[in-house]
């Protein structure tokens, strides 16, 4: 086909892993119970609780990463209580104003690669006072970031220290967690942000899974009446079951581990490729998505071979977004590379 | 197993259909725009467009249906605005105030065996008379209908024709249209329901599909916006293609209505054993859903054999629900009416 | 004026009591501090608290009673909690939606006489047994109710208790707790009241202010932060003094019990009267709101004469409903009778 | 007294204008109409009219400006459509979420002196793009400002040709239009503001009222319905009569205007003494609100003696917030300015 393009847009494009497709052909026509109480989903659970060493924490399965986080944030607040986020957080920019939707502020500041530190946060909660302002209570981030970048054990651990000196839910935006974790430069195990976060989710969407999120909440102030709010907000799907079976897949044998290993090995690949061509990036290139930085008539050459989105327009370059995932063929990243050095 | 027990809880015990997960599968690593602007949808958008008999339609994919209800009532609906049901409307009673929860009171009336007639509509409109009340604007009704019944077409046109008169939305949860349309007692077909609701959803997850239903919008005035909603209440998947694959799947040669007409097969057979055994119902037996009456102590014997749900206690009597599916096999129909003869 | 007619609408129809009025005018230009952290605010908490024998009792001054419970509500309780109410209650029918519009259900019993029982109350509990449902958890009834009858002390003690056994609140609308605690068949007092309810308001609007009424709660685990809540829904006024300096003339010495004394036995009277005249009652007569049942064409009669509402067509009879107020002169009582004594 | 200290926090410390209290004590026991359908309403919303030149305005009165800001955004939007304000914004600082808990984002700019440009509103409108994202409907600014500035009839005109250009909704807070309008920099008319706004509130709380706001809704396709959002969020008071008889009393003869100009005339007073005494401000002095910046320590000597709120640490300087009103005598004024000069 002529105008045939690859795409780096996402690591959503390619339906699922043959392995959890053919797990989910094999049930056959077997009965199961639903809304989430069946076999596959409980040992899905218990999956995930060992490999975050938590055996009390409280997992439930769901189909999006935006319902994930408007789920987990309209359960933990109170009407007059707010989210603080990086002014590139998901939430903000990204979800259609779904937190606002359910009556919650967003009070945001710059970061820095796509994070907040510990100085950001402190800041939001200084500027607020009194009863004329929303109270702040809870510290949305996301594993990996917007920008691709991840936090290391030290900064992660800092950002849960104050948050429990100060009263603040940790709540971590996992679509890309397995991306995170497996990425060379980040130190942070399954069990540490199990440890450090009240709650996060580890993305299936983006990892393999046809579809799927695992919500995990940690800290057992939270748990309580949860499924009430998945019912509620439309969350809880009657065929659940077909989520927790692809999580047991993954996690069952460490396949959620290697095919986050194999998308971070292709865009670090390319990563490596872009740079031995001279071009600089935005922010560290660290796990599966990666900002470089084009001259403006080079991202457009390029993009008329391949499908990727436009970052920012700095000056005369163009800063992109190059993702990779867990179906990428490194021959597709071999053809970038050459593409753009023939340029 | 000796445990182990035959279920009629429900019609979404059973994972999927055959084709419908070799659909899923036969893909492969080919990629595909996310967010439901895929080939998939584009495909199963103009099957149901065909199928109904409406090109205009506005048509969406979703997971699950209480996520497809409260998108369509909050998008449709002012924040004074109230919808009209059945008290045994699914939305009033198993959605854990889902409606409400996007600020929009529920004014109900007992129906008749699940169905509203137009005069249960014109009380709840007589009463509402000014500022101090909420002002009535949606009927929600469901086809078929939580007791298992269908309206038919003189039922809905007179529904449709008073709600068009008197400014208010007709919209049906169509968890179990395929049930209903292909139920022996229904004289409506799919374009008929679109020529008299506003809106409705024709139901996957109960009829075979892994998980979906279709929200199709008819009315033009309502269409505005639709997917913000969507993605705000998180109902917009990244992968929203395996949705509309399904769809594809299901309706290209009519599989669709070929798996309710075994639904509604097989429990119209279960309905005759029963009745042959002396056996009343709470009411008409008209698709996959039926409400037998059993003695108290039948019904508990029952049990012990089978899954199924109580419905409601009547002096020493039990109306249980029993539900088959598009996989009842013919031998478990055989089998329950056997068991139940021994008693 | 030829077709000027007296009014038993409602005890809101006169502006305001004298001494109110002139509490208002007498601070001239002094300045105080805004947002109800005035000394007259601050008085004023000190007398409903001595009033009601609980001094860790938290007091806010709000404009109106719909906001009044819309505030109290939406403050406690988390997104799946429903309320329980009579189905005669003000929140159920005539507040237009406004807690539905917070997000809450509200599952009602006809109760009777316009009060609910335990019994009512465990007949709700009992139906909601899972996360499909919404979960009951805060009790409204209004005292006096909206047919003008009162909760005696038994009754009360009785719904406190079984609230407390079932971690459910207990929610007082008093709008109109004047004419119940002066209410000759009441045997509550305000601090009676204090000890049962979790929350409830003292109506100022009702009975002599210009406008205004008290929240109180009494359950320390649901002031935090109400503040917060006020201001987020418009109801933390900048001159939020003008209410509590109100609330400080009427409770300083005796205003507020005095006023209702007087609206109380105007009613009484009135009730007599018609009791004389050989005509019954829809519901007994207790408080300064009576509803009698006339002859339909006695009724209509009356209406040429009077403004009052009609409450329910009966047969051929109508049950009206006719309030009194603190400013309802004992001649146009008088009147009233001779005028249907003369039919 | 000796620790009393005249305040400039803001122009709704003392109580009411006489005026207006003898209104109120004027009327005795007589009996009118509830929920602002009353004779004193009807002529304020007449006096309105005439006032803004446009007859087919929709007013309606209510207790505070938050309430005011919350009601109107609420009922014109769309649970996906969002605000456009000032980063300065009441709604976005000092409101506590009203809007976001209504469900509706606010996307800010920086802005100047308080004010957005048309430039401004564009780029947020230029950013969202699809439906990943909010829709921006509604522009939200204040007249005067949160920095007592105003904006010039060129600059309104512009915004409200780009915002019908574009279909925004203009959205007008003015709890202190009448500064604005008196300002001797303003020369826009009340008539100007209702043509260049969809929508706007009379602020008279901070205008010699005892309390209450006029909201005025200028594009009919607007006004649909909006008593019933006044009732369901607690603004429908029963005695909005005597918000409606203020309104009559501030606006039959110019009374509303005289008070504005004395609060302007004190704050230009004072401005200029600053000035003279060779302070700078931050943003022009324009209204009865100025911000002038003083040397900390100056600052701080002055808190000693004042009232007042600091709006801003820069460097070595306090840019402080100096508020007068309706009631501040010249002599408060004249002192000020002398003990500034001997410190």
């Amino acid at each position: 086909m002529s105008n045939f393009k690859h795409s780096f847009k996402n690591d959503y494009s390619e339906m699922a892993h043959p392995r959890v497709l053919e797990a989910l052909s094999s049930i056959g026509s077997r009965q199961f119970t639903g809304y989430g109480l069946d076999e596959f989903s409980f040992r899905a659970i218990e999956l995930i609780k060992a490999r975050i060493s938590k055996p009390s924490a409280d997992v439930h399965f769901i189909a999006g990463g935006t319902h994930a986080n408007l789920l987990v944030i309209s359960s933990f607040l109170r009407p007059h209580e707010a989210v603080i986020a990086p002014d590139s957080g998901h939430i903000f920019v990204h979800e259609t104003g779904a937190i606002e939707a359910t009556g919650h502020k967003i009070c945001t500041r710059a970061g820095h690669n796509g994070k907040l530190s510990v100085a950001d946060i402190e800041s939001v909660v200084a500027e607020h006072t009194d009863e004329h302002m929303v109270r702040p209570r809870l510290v949305y981030i996301s594993l990996s970031t917007e920008c691709g970048t991840v936090y290391t054990k030290t900064e992660l651990t800092a950002i849960s220290e104050y948050c429990r000196k100060n009263g603040l839910y940790l709540y971590l935006d996992g679509a890309r967690l397995g991306a995170a974790i497996n990425s060379s430069v980040c130190d942070l195990t399954y069990a540490n942000v199990a440890d450090l976060a009240d709650a996060f989710f580890i993305g299936g969407t983006k990892n393999g899974a046809l579809f799927g999120e695992a919500i995990v909440i940690c800290n057992d102030d939270l748990t309580e009446d949860f499924r009430f709010l998945l019912k509620q907000r439309g969350g809880l799907l009657a065929k659940s079951s077909a989520i927790g079976m692809q999580f047991e897949v993954l996690l069952e044998d460490g396949l959620y581990d290697e095919l986050a290993c194999h998308s971070n090995a292709m865009a670090m690949k390319m990563a490596d490729g872009i740079r031995r061509l001279g071009y600089d990036f935005l922010c560290p290139a660290e796990t599966n998505l990666i900002i470089p930085v084009f001259p403006a008539d080079v991202a457009e050459r390029m993009h008329q071979l391949y499908d990727f989105h436009d970052w920012q327009k700095i000056g005369d370059t163009m800063a992109v977004r190059l993702v990779t995932s867990w179906a990428t063929p490194e021959s597709m990243v071999d053809g970038f590379i050459a593409d753009l050095a023939a340029i």
